[in-house]
């Protein structure tokens, strides 16, 4: 049985994106938004964690474009808690590099590795299943993932699918992991709904320091060598100095792409607990909505409006008898658009780009 | 026959309202929005009566609240030419204060008077009919006005009732009016549509200096004896100390109310140019939109938009795949209502008033 001391909690915040354009800028990415209730997803996720480990065996990594807003905006954390890298480079050298840290830290911790722009209303159910995962990561010495339960056919994610294996933990019984399976057509999708063996990858881990350090060293040799050397260069130059020179030749790859799908002992713990990754307007709507009623952030007077999103950063939202639009102000930059077309922020976001006005990126 | 030089332009720019908030501010009404192709529906105004008058013989009456930002607007104007009343008093007053001062200045000359937020796009045939106008107010010594051809049974407006009797000037003929007719029910504005002898009460005017004196001294003599003591105030201290003393107490009336509707000789000069009092949000669509497409006004980024009213004052108003909405983006204030309802932006005004949000009105 793995004791929470035994536990580091590492947060990627290294994201960025522009499905939340124009409240999500170049500097302020989606995991900064205050879409938990008037925090930030980040702060909701680290303030998840709590009852599983303190600040001081919570890591946060980012990227230096928003490292001083990350800071910010988690005020109680230590300033060495919050790593920056220089340039993202996806989440394998990103864990890599926080993997080879706690080597010399914390050698014999088990590490839980989570997105911090996730929205998961049940914060128990999540830290039970963390320390579920936790323990089988430490008694197998395999990679342990958190597989969702998915609730509709969604081509957005991957999937795992899960053998027979099983192992009983204290309130979950995980599987062996069969096989990783990249997003699937809509067929294949239904199918994977069906079947009940399948669960959506969540990019929620637990392993320990020395299982993920030799599945990296085993599957991405070349980015084992990477933080080898930016490891030995840190103990000349500081770890700044040889981020700057080591990090940016790190090849950009993800650690379900580059490690756990070529990984030999998998397991997952099925979760049911609510989830959503806030891929979208639509997708506040469905964390945040209740039926037929809007969702509605910061300074907003409606009067008769129904289903819609109203969102306001600064200025006074002021909006009477619409339905099922997406609106969001912020000081420089309005979006208006009906709900069923909000996938189209990208087509905005890409005009804003060719004409060069950056200022609003 | 008048010769221009014998005519002065007075241009009323002292409206306030709230029926294009958040555009709309206490300090910047109607006037001074940008409604003419980037100008300002004052600064239009002025333009359009440059044929008739040099800005030598151009004023404009407004408040002292928006003095300094009429100015602003109007470069060109000599800052003798801008009038400021100290509080609105509704149109008698104003046009008396200024009748009173030409009584002075320029005993002979015919005024002709303008709101300053009409929207006619053919400058060239109003200045036809006020060169009539002002030519009939000469030879008859009568108050004159110019009569809109109706286009729909309006109910938002009054009505000229005119009688048979006629004059022939350069390009119009003038006819006698009756009667003035205040703002109908449906029923007779159906019915003044289809008698054809009714026309709009446009509120633009042209008489004699002497003959408007004589028409306030015999139906307003409070506002004359109070004009008489501005005057009279004015030599001993000065004008911005008179008014702030005696404007403050004339009796707040319309010229037509007070007036044109008991004057004993009143011409009606009938034009039928396009013309538009920009009423609300959707008189806008009237007089700058296509048939299906948008009125677009500032910086407006629209992909599949239509029949939409897009307006933005500062920041980048995005919009994808919106019908029929009105949207109005500034810095501290963003309105979004559909056409249908945008008369209701009083209820946001009303709302905000009620909570003591001020700095927003």
């Amino acid at each position: 049985m793995t004791s929470s001391t035994d536990l580091v909690a590492v947060v990627m915040a290294g994201g960025s994106g522009t499905r939340f354009w124009p409240l999500s800028r170049a500097a302020r990415p989606k995991q900064l938004l205050p879409f938990a209730g008037g925090r930030s997803l980040l702060a909701a996720t680290v303030e998840r964690l709590a009852p599983l480990v303190g600040s001081d065996r919570t890591l946060i990594v980012t990227n230096a474009t928003v490292a001083e807003a990350v800071r910010a905006d988690l005020p109680d954390l230590p300033g060495d808690a919050i790593l920056a890298e220089p340039v993202g480079r996806d989440t394998a050298p990103c864990i890599g590099w926080v993997a080879w840290r706690l080597a010399q830290t914390h050698p014999d911790a088990v590490m839980v590795v989570l997105p911090a722009d996730h929205v998961i209303p049940d914060g128990a159910a999540l830290c039970r299943a963390l320390t579920d995962a936790a323990a089988i990561a430490r008694s197998t010495g395999g990679l342990v993932t958190l597989g969702l339960a998915p609730t509709r056919p969604e081509t957005g994610y991957g999937y795992l699918e899960l053998g027979d294996e099983a192992i009983v933990a204290t309130a979950h019984t995980a599987r062996r992991v069969r096989r990783f399976v990249e997003k699937p057509d809509q067929a294949h999708a239904v199918a994977y709904l069906a079947a009940g063996n399948y669960r959506w990858n969540s990019g929620m881990f637990a392993w320990t320091v020395a299982a993920i350090v030799a599945a990296i060293r085993r599957h991405l040799p070349e980015l084992a060598a990477g933080l080898d050397e930016l490891a030995l260069l840190t103990s000349h130059v500081g770890e700044a100095a040889a981020l700057a020179e080591v990090y940016p030749r790190l090849h950009r790859t993800s650690i379900d792409f580059g490690v756990m799908e070529h990984a030999a002992e998998v397991w997952a713990v099925p979760v049911g607990f609510a989830w959503s990754d806030v891929g979208s307007w639509l997708g506040l709507e469905e964390v945040l909505g209740d039926a037929g009623s809007d969702v509605r952030i910061g300074d907003v007077l409606a009067l008769d409006s129904c289903r819609s999103i109203l969102v306001s950063d600064g200025p006074l939202l002021a909006a009477v008898g619409v339905e099922d639009l997406v609106v969001v102000a912020t000081a420089d930059a309005v979006l208006v658009l009906p709900k069923s077309q909000s996938q189209r922020v990208r087509e905005i976001v890409e005009r804003l780009r060719a004409e060069g006005r950056t200022g609003l990126l």
